[in-house]
């Protein structure tokens, strides 16, 4: 469609939801048949993962304790969209980017996610009100 | 990831900014060269959009007048997300399947959107708190 060099891809959308099992119901309505779920004990968030077809996720967030961001998240603003991410080649060139354009960042050095990634989070208030994660896939993991 | 038919893809997330010029700037910091502008005149909103690596977009949503649906949007929460968009194969099917769950939608009937698609919008109550947009491309586009 643009004729452009592409060094991004969409990872994922992160929905907060106060439950797994009412968040599921649209997307079991939808046809699918299986969540995936992980703990991820650092964020005291549990994360009911939908594979799609672009290799490309949808991940509900429900919180495990009520000092999780994610519980915080919920208390202010109720369900909805948490944060999206792109996943990136070299998460390294992407944040000295953003430095160099004065993008207000949450992590200017990578830290690690999950799956062996290596994660960033962009400020809110740089990218339109919306929470951004960049991600870099383990080395000969491809974009897409 | 998942051993599953996947029958849906990640088309876009859109995202409501007050302005292009200032929504793009964090995407052009990434290294994004270009922003394709539409004007979809029924909605009175023109739509900067980008392009990413697995046939998915981020879409910025800048109102044309004050009695858009994206300008009410910002007047209530402020710039952020205000939709995602799911690529099915088949919206008549999908739609049937919502509504023998009795989830709740803004549109039961497809309706034409950009580029020959049929779209149709879950409503955000049954769906996290997310306006959900469903599309069908024209007959002979794949899904990823």
């Amino acid at each position: 469609m643009f004729d452009l060099p592409i060094q991004y891809a969409f990872d994922h959308v992160g929905i907060a939801v106060a439950s797994l099992a009412e968040g599921k119901k649209f997307y079991e309505a939808l046809g699918f048949k299986e969540m995936h779920v992980e703990e991820v004990v650092t964020e005291k968030v549990r994360v009911g993962m939908f594979e799609l077809a672009n290799q490309a996720r949808i991940e509900l967030l429900e919180p495990m304790s009520e000092d999780s961001p994610v519980a915080k998240f919920l208390a202010k603003r109720g369900p909805g969209v948490h944060h999206f991410c792109l996943r990136v080649a070299d998460i390294n060139e992407a944040i000295s980017k953003l430095v160099a354009s004065n993008i207000r960042l949450i992590n200017d050095i990578p830290r690690p996610g999950a799956h062996g990634c290596q994660v960033a989070f962009v400020h809110p208030s740089a990218a339109g009100g919306v929470l951004v994660e960049l991600s870099q896939p383990p080395k000969g993991e491809g974009l897409a």
